[in-house]
């Protein structure tokens, strides 16, 4: 039981009095969403459960999420919409939040932020007193080579966004060109899985296209980097060796939960499967290791025995 | 002068004498356009003059172009718009012309091409006889969810694209699912120049896009890859170690001569300086020494005083 509790990276699968054990030595729980308590709208079968028995037995609970589309107020809706009854706007951390956080408190930007992103970047950046440049409807004749410059932009964030374009692309690529412009994106996804066997380009694959043709490399905030945790032990003052990482993608929640000295968990219901977990688990390079999740469970749906008893 | 002439990547800058034997030693010529023999819809004072010269010395001369934008008939008027008065369709590589015909003779492709690119790509797609998927205009309400995908579409061509969209961009990478589904790029081109210190996203900019979000490496057509250079000695007989590639860029032009077994010359009217080009014959890794150019010259109008005498 030591080992399941307390071993390294094992991708060990859990069961019954493992995960009673695990939980008993961890007082908070990270969990990402999407692939891990619903899969677009549909709530991963026990998950709501699992969240409200964590919370009674004195747990404390995060939603830590590289979607950056909605703002937070919009996935209280979503919780209370697919069954979790008792998720408060204040456990809720996205890529979106944190970087307005992180523009406001980190880098205390003074100036305008250019976005590449949908209305949950705004959103939160304008909660968070973040000035952005309003998006003028394209004017007649306006094109890559006399569109007007904001000079006041002193940074770019890219982040998910269905409307995007080569002149949004264009124009970033020219703010980027002062050095003292910071380059942010939201998140390092590169594809989501959508319904029928379809994917969507992630924010990982729009911040490619930005960072080969402005020749610099975006600071990245959402998951693998440290930065969201940093976020929430801002203010929730986190002791990582209690808490535990909960996600459904080995290179961004897992290598996440490692990159912070978290115990992780891979769960099976999203992404990525057991066989590349092993593959990680037998990599000889000490980076892919990080991927190796601690423990593997089929759904969160595993951890309700443990919590009913 | 044996030095200058045979030497190796030796970034030697070139003068009177040793540009005559220099010429002397080659039968073709290949000139880059963009920051060679043009800048945008301005000629390089001297260059109509050198290309004349040359064919009146008896040298092949030919025009090797990552531009995708314009089909080779529209390069052979501007060409004579800017005083070039003597350049042939035929001379005219483009990675455009390239890629059309990388897709008939080389990946004989049974099936039709998704395009991101502009009209250059594509009328020259339809000149070689390869069938291209014809963009329905936007549907209302069509989206990356429901938009309808061709079955018979056997492979995706990324190159510079002014209207490119997220919309562009998830149904490329739709097709790309299917691995028997090609990738090719038309040139790896990051960004290009414009005027008033601006720069616009080029062709490898929305590559890696694509690349990101469908976790595949696109077949590069362009320079620095050896393609154009069969391409065109598949129909004029070339010998490398008689030929000369003439451009200003150190990643694309020179890598290219290069990886050809070109000799190669560095003119300094456009992208790449003569400080970049040291401190790629000053490294240790093989692969930056590739991109040090053997002979550097200010412009191209230096070849005009050997040409004249």
């Amino acid at each position: 039981m030591a080992g399941a509790v307390g071993g390294g990276r094992g991708c060990v699968t859990l069961h019954g009095a493992q995960i009673r054990d695990l939980l008993d030595a961890k007082h908070n729980v990270l969990f990402d969403c999407d692939g891990v308590i619903w899969n677009g709208e549909t709530a991963v079968s026990g998950a709501p459960e699992v969240v409200t028995l964590l919370k009674q037995r004195g747990k404390r609970v995060f939603f830590v999420t590289n979607n950056c589309t909605r703002p937070r107020e919009n996935y209280v809706q979503k919780f209370s919409r697919l069954g979790f009854t008792d998720v408060a706007e204040e456990e809720i951390f996205s890529s979106a939040y944190c970087s307005a956080a992180y523009l406001r408190d980190v880098a205390r930007l003074q100036g305008k932020v250019y976005v590449i992103g949908c209305g949950g970047v705004m959103k939160e950046l304008r909660d968070a007193g973040v000035p952005v440049v309003e998006e003028e409807d394209a004017e007649p004749g306006a094109s890559i080579y006399n569109c007007p410059l904001d000079p006041d932009v002193k940074a770019v964030l890219v982040g998910y966004d269905e409307n995007f374009t080569f002149m949004k692309l264009a124009k970033a690529c020219c703010y980027l060109r002062n050095s003292e412009c910071l380059f942010l994106a939201t998140d390092p996804d590169p594809w989501h899985p959508l319904r029928g066997g379809r994917i969507t380009p992630g924010s990982g694959s729009l911040t490619a296209a930005l960072e080969t043709a402005s020749s610099r490399k975006a600071t990245v905030i959402g998951k693998p980097s440290r930065f969201m945790f940093e976020c929430i032990a801002s203010q929730f003052d986190l002791d990582p060796a209690r808490s535990l990482m909960i996600g459904d993608r080995l290179e961004t929640d897992i290598l996440f939960g490692s990159n912070c000295g978290l115990a992780t968990v891979l769960t099976l219901t999203g992404v990525s499967t057991l066989e590349e977990a092993l593959a990680y688990r037998d990599s000889q390079e000490p980076q892919q290791k990080d991927c190796t999740p601690d423990y593997v469970v089929d759904s969160v749906a595993d951890f309700l025995q443990a919590l009913e008893e």
